[in-house]
């Protein structure tokens, strides 16, 4: 089993990554366990820090035609396609956005076809599909109507993904993620990238800035339970999903400002102090299309599981990560 | 005003640019109503039969850049854009389908972006968006869950429709055509073709296949009222619409089978017997996929009008196209 991560550099994929080499194995199509014996790891900067034989870094261009040859080919069983411009940078860089969101993961699926041995695709999805007039629990059959450029570039390539798939070109699934919280590091150019640092910042003793109003309601999910997320989308039998390929993740409901009671509650009112309210009207607009919770009993009838509840995401973030943060 | 229609030598295209010649004018972004001057008909064929110096045909693959360079320019106010490959010969020819109704679509809306100017693109789109579990009637807010590619295509075609006219690069419009029933002439690649030909063929004098089960729901649009249609899509104002850019025409429902008796009861026993019943899989499947009905609440509100039953429907061929066709 070969199996290829594009965004295999970023915080999702070196996680997927070493999660896959920890486990060893991957089920095929038939169902059994294969060992993996490549996992290439494709971004636009080479990944590091993996002392394994197994992985192959490979800095590229997944949009370029020679560069998905050398990562994709008939012995590629699984990609994970992960790669994406961030919803708040396909907003600034229009062209950027619609070449690598949506053309990038045509071209990815069009490759696949070309090489006919249809490998199992799993395609992340997004909050960011939905959009504009929601009900407070979006449904599984809601329509997709994102107000986002990053988000129309998602419900795209879903219906790019459904339709390879049914064609049989690649067994094809499409995981919907809530906004995934606490990330790691440093903040980035999505919209949600609010969402990790009001909690990482004050934890590892700086000040961090919410743009949205408190009762803006966010949709989260831990990484930790992404990556077992991730995982099940390829594990998950074929046949359980049906023509049904996309799944809406399970997550929890929080407000802006319950996000930072419970860090209060947890780690103390200095450090929830931390936090500055400033609106930023661009990013409210943005993030406050997404919807604050959608049905999961389909996920969790197919085996997904999210966190219990924000607490438990706090508490993710501080055993998995604060550690290497070296503060705290 | 410049117009220009894609698809302009097809049938919907041709009777549209008649509509447009006789009325003589259109609503420009102020709402007052503007001399129509040029009215560019671009198709693979060049229209014919128009003796007008305000047309101008224009034989052309819309994909290619110098074509719709020619076609399309700054001083090109509306845009009616009726070019497709049709159901069945995408869901036969893949990559055409493909490059016609995806990439085209976005490569007229990228050419309309780099002009500048915001002009008015109707877009029809299709029941084919839907698909697989629907309920009996779809609603404003169902999702797009295509189980075709032609669906895929116009599913895809519309969600960029809607993202440019959001970032104001295009004032957007999409509308969801029932299928239209009865086309004059002869019976093309739409796997729905049967659902003019079981009333065009006896009445001509000819026999006709119905490949779909009796009780399978059509959602059917006169020609007459789809041109009304397309006319009131470029017409209703823009702050009507809101950021809702998609509208669902009115139809009516009908099984396959009481097409064929209300042909009976209009035509006559002999004629309706000219029908003869064969189901075809390929096309059950395609057409089974799309609802039977939808809401049409909204547009109702909005001044669109559907037919008032399939009688109507069939009365409608029978006065506006049954004479030129010279039989009967």
């Amino acid at each position: 089993m070969q199996v290829l991560i594009t965004g295999g550099a970023g915080f999702l994929g070196q996680r997927l990554a070493r999660r896959l080499l920890e486990r060893g194995t991957l089920r095929d199509a038939d169902g059994e366990a294969r060992p993996i014996e490549r996992l290439v790891l494709l971004d636009v900067v080479e990944a590091e820090g993996f002392d394994d034989p197994r992985v192959v870094p490979l800095a590229g261009d997944f949009c370029d035609p020679d560069c998905l040859a050398t990562a994709l080919h008939d012995g590629t069983g699984a990609i994970f396609h992960l790669a994406a411009v961030v919803s708040g940078q396909a907003e600034a860089e229009f062209d950027l956005g619609m070449r690598v969101n949506l053309d990038g993961s045509w071209q990815l699926l069009e490759r696949c076809r070309k090489l006919g041995h249809r490998p199992r695709v799993i395609f992340t999805s997004s909050v960011a599909v939905y959009g504009g007039d929601l009900p407070d629990v979006v449904r599984d059959h809601t329509a997709l109507t994102p107000r986002s450029s990053y988000g129309t570039q998602k419900a795209i390539a879903e219906l790019l993904l459904v339709e390879f798939h049914r064609r049989g070109f690649v067994d094809g699934r499409v995981l919907r993620l809530p906004t995934v919280s606490v990330r790691p590091g440093r903040p980035n150019a999505a919209a949600s990238s609010f969402a990790s640092g009001v909690i990482r910042e004050p934890l590892n003793g700086l000040e961090s800035v919410c743009p949205v109003d408190p009762a803006t309601r966010l949709w989260l999910l831990s990484p930790r339970r992404a990556i077992d997320c991730l995982l099940h989308g390829h594990e998950v039998e074929d046949v359980a999903l049906g023509d049904r390929r996309t799944i809406n993740l399970p997550g929890v409901t929080v407000t802006a400002r319950e996000m930072v009671s419970t860090l209060e509650a947890i780690a103390g009112r200095e450090i929830a102090a931390r936090v500055r309210w400033e609106p930023d009207p661009a990013i409210e607009t943005i993030v406050g299309s997404w919807p604050g919770a959608w049905e999961t009993g389909r996920a969790e009838t197919l085996g997904f599981a999210g966190d219990a509840d924000f607490a438990a995401i706090v508490r993710a973030y501080i055993e998995d990560d604060l550690p290497a943060a070296g503060r705290g």
